[in-house]
């Protein structure tokens, strides 16, 4: 099994942004907490971060026949991007939403996913561990659905 | 270490009603797996459902200073329960609420939650595996509060 | 056949309570009506009226299996009760919904429905023959679909 | 007593039309089941099919003095026709609004009806019973007020 | 003259809930102190407190031809309970709406009361004052009806 | 100067309809009252009613190159018909929109016109008056515009 | 019969400004034509303009028992001024509310008025020929109510 | 194949009315350029214009197994006329919906279409092109549907 | 103890104002009950009416350092003046807002108040009442704060 | 040049209100730092405030034909004040819009200006600089178009 | 004459995605197609697909002065992208929208294009028909605003 | 002290692009006007323009610990940009938002700014002066902020 990890805009200053939404943790620290979760499980993990839309969309679109889940972390994205959406729908690989702030708790705009219309789920508020907990739902769904 | 599972109107018909959205587990056989593994994380673990958002809002006091922490799945009451919201502040317990299905991909009036507001976080979307999810999740946390 | 009829909040009070709107029956004369009019048809019919939404839901859940069709009059939870809507979704028994009033002609909070889109049908304005039109109504449907 | 029954735009294509929706009988299918009920319960009853919404109200108006009750079905007109409610607010001739489809479950644009405001009752998604249902409530409803 | 305050969910969790919004008294302290006015005044007066809406419904309509008045705090039912609503409306007692926090600084979805629309008026923001001016105002209303 | 006075839906049945909103005159008597002022002005006057939105709107293409203004009561199409709108537009005649009834003390739906904004300007709520100080507008206007 | 006109915000720049809009008179000018048409009709007519909503608001109340009838021009008080809503309520005098534009053809903040519900009727879009129409309606009215 | 082009109210007018909007052609024009192309590509056309929207209803159900394609331009009735929604789909005949101006840069009332949820597609915005490129479009969709 | 009553637009008229909605006291009749309770309570109270936004805002600011406690009814400005709320925030003089009526009873538009988020509390719907009802609460909220 | 700045209701009081929102400085101190950059510019400049929405009216139209430009600081009218608009636009005198705080970042009725639709731009949220900047803006504007 | 065509975000995946709403031709197919048809038309004709928001305007920007006109499939960044109307604003190159699928049938943040706003036209819903047919509709514009 | 000066999407066209809007000069000739009176204040200034949101959120992460000051032109990425704005404030850096014209007149959706609410203040209507007055705005604050 092999998993991608998308980072959106703004996740490669963690650590150093309002530590009250997002933790103190860098994103090589999360990287790299992923990285050990995913080994345990005997699966493969890649990375990338980028803070432009159309660049995350060509991430989802090399995807396709190379990566068999996604957990995304859409940043602000989440609510502005009908473009990453409509990525993910024609991609067609098993989608988990993931927000290391629980965004039902923040700004009303901050409310609202174009994503998770088209993820099996979404995971949100519990800092880093909302990596950890979708890479464990992505393994359960695919355990479920080869079974 | 001591967690209580609340588990609102209607659930307790899994395995009966539309299992499209909610799976053909009923809630014993969500309750076993929840059950052994709180026995692996070596946590205690009760059960409660009910149809009445006031035995629902009951449950919740009786909670403080009995449970460290609480997983709730509020079924509809989700969308209408200020009530429940209430108790659940008042409470001061940590709260990881849970959904089975993606409730962002259902009818408009699923798509807001009166109990994210008050919650670590939410987690929609896995079927069985939210509350398992939920579980680790709420660990997870007690684990950095109290380290 | 085997019917049941639900009577939601404040009902109990009919004859008592704003007779503009809802006539000057009370509930027994009305059960009574229908009880006359069901021997007519060779039905059995039943009665339970609750001002509690949970009760609403569990006399929902023990209608499976027992009842062929309901004739609910939600009250005034007709516009607020989505655990009463899911109830009636799950059992997948025919439903009929009436309201004495028309309830159309009322205040804006009261001319949506949560219970309409999980009904056969709707029948509302004509007081007492609101339930006696609702008889009829889930009889011909049980022809029908039995036929 | 002398009962007028009105039928709205496309209703002539009855039988034709989305049965999923709105049934396989005719038009004339219907109006025989009336006629035949009508004849039971020794009323008169006439008939009128327009597609446009100057000839019904033409229709209203020609009533006046001729019936005592009106059945409309109004189709279309139903959400967009505030001429057709102010022909039967004028006419003065209690007026049972019916559909044969449950409205409440369809699109947005049919769920408003500027016809329930000036209506007795309504009786929404019983197919040909709809119709059926209704002589009955305007009968039942004349003979208590003549009572 | 015989009053009945009906306090709602979690009032009972008074002087242990977010005393920041309701004040450090519990809910016995505030029942001392209305029943030390009302013998002042030489009322009787009553108390119940329910988390559940269906069992303040029941109360209300148990208050009819025993109680002169109703001072209610709905709680979380102020913005939700359109059954408690009609139970007032129907009970016919004149009733007086109480709030320990001012609600119209608080979120949105507390701004809104189904109750206020049928009550003789609204006293909120004054902490356990505003059920001892809501008694008085009770009784001076009583006064000026009877006088 | 040649005028015509376009009544729409609903305004033949005048005298018989809510005489609280349209007062007693009939529509002949109206008539009557603009044919009366007209010849004291000098100005030719004729007449046309119609509940038919389509032949309100074939009226008006008649009227180019014939009448020098018009004078609407619109009925219930101010509120539903662009069609109207369109036509009154494409004529390129000077129009005034005139009502019976204050239109803005009314329901909501009556308060938005589709006619206001291709029209001179507005009359409403003086009964027969409004027709008559309508043609008084018109005739004022066109003294402006050719002096 | 005794007439009080009533002009508001900015109107003592009439013929300065938005000529487009308002037309070239002044108000002086307006006020003469109407000072021709009152004592043509024998009716005693004052004038009073002021930029104040407070001032407005006591020009009103001073009216009581002194005029028999209000022609207001509110200006852009029209969609601001409840407080001059309730004065003319509570006044009591029979109030036409005139305006020289067309208010429905501009801005969107300007098609709602407060005054609107509290007038005999509504003239707007004729220049000062608004006024001396608004006149003649009060005229009109006075008459057929001492008839 | 057998191709029916509907205009809808005041396209009667074209060539007359805003031709900033609409161009300077006159309907027969339209027409005329509009047989030349069926010519061509060896398809019947015929013409239908009426201002009532019972009539275009008429038309609708009358081409029912006569034509294979409607062009429809609907002109006002397209942002009013559920009624022409209905019949379209009843009749179960490809629709390809066309305007002359571009709707979307007009106002806000022009922006919704209730003919474009039934139709294959619309083109806007190309005057008498519109209709041409629409005779193209309903002759490509049929020779991929027949092929 | 120093308090100043401020009375907003038309209050001079009580007495004469819609008795249904304000009761059948004088302003002055109001002002006396509230004199004789303040001397019972050995505090200084003063009054000031005013129909002016702009001297109503002028008042508050001269109440700084002189008053310790403002009831406001700030009548029609309720529901307009931002100004008015920016006086008593600026202001710092603990507020109590008090309405005649039961403005939660009324339109729509006077369900808002600017004023309620910089107040105590809010008092509505007692008559003269409110008033007096309001001294008490700004009395207790004095003794509580300075205890 | 000759520069009017005219300061809304409650500007009298700064230093004193809000020191977070406006800073700390006086209406003095503000116009003392206007008077020396003016001096600086060779440009005469007068300062007016008032708490009253018809005063700050009646000085714009007094600034007619006397000041060359208007430096306003409209404070709570900014949101309220159509007539203020109105008076502004009428002068045709340049208008730059000031706001001490930024208003952007404030509740959601201080985000709307009906002020800002009339001037030639808005500074928003540099304290007293926000009046210095519109100083050179204004200035600058004047000398391009005199240019 | 020398057309660009410009697609937007993810139809670099047609023929892969979701073919029910895209049909299953390639992007390749599609530009073939388009080549063909330009060089019958004797047209230039060139091609560009980017997923990113910048690249796209971008790519307008460079088409000054070098095309002479655009067909634009937007794809999502019709929904979201006010760049990309600034530029094809600023451009001032006729354009065209075309849309494969008939996007007024989707969801409804699919219904509304920033881009409408600035096009010639807009052609929605004929698959790869909507670029045949827009290219016709730019050579048929040129050559009347040539003519 | 140092300054970045960011130009959003599309201003590389300045000169060209509707130069009512926008003024006539170029981005080149607004950069030396800046970089003059930067040179005047003896403040280091640079410059960036880009049309990619994404290349936007890279320039703001890059300046992080080199600039001490940001003024920002956002272009269309004003009303549609999260990211932009999430950038900004975990940089850290002051920020002031400006614009060319003033976008409070245009259409709604420019109306509203995602970046104003993490500004220090906004600027917006001056033309190249808006960047002028930032620049001294941003001097300003520094000084305070420092002395």
């Amino acid at each position: 099994m092999n998993i991608l990890v998308l980072h959106g805009p703004n996740l490669n200053l963690l650590g150093r942004r309002e530590p009250d939404h997002y933790g103190s943790l860098t994103l090589d620290g999360i990287n790299g907490l992923l990285q050990d979760a995913a080994q345990n499980e005997q699966v493969q993990i890649s990375f990338y971060q980028s803070n432009a839309e159309g660049e995350l969309v060509d991430a989802v679109h090399k995807a396709i026949d190379v990566f068999d889940g996604i957990i995304i972390n859409p940043g602000a994205y989440t609510h502005t991007s009908i473009a990453l959406r409509d990525a993910l729908l024609a991609a067609g690989i098993p989608v988990v939403e993931v927000h290391l702030s629980n965004i039902y708790c923040r700004e009303d705009f901050r409310q609202h996913s174009y994503i998770s219309g088209v993820a099996l789920g979404v995971i949100s508020g519990f800092r880093e561990q909302s990596y950890l907990l979708g890479l464990q739902a992505l393994i359960a769904h695919a355990k479920q659905t080869s079974g």
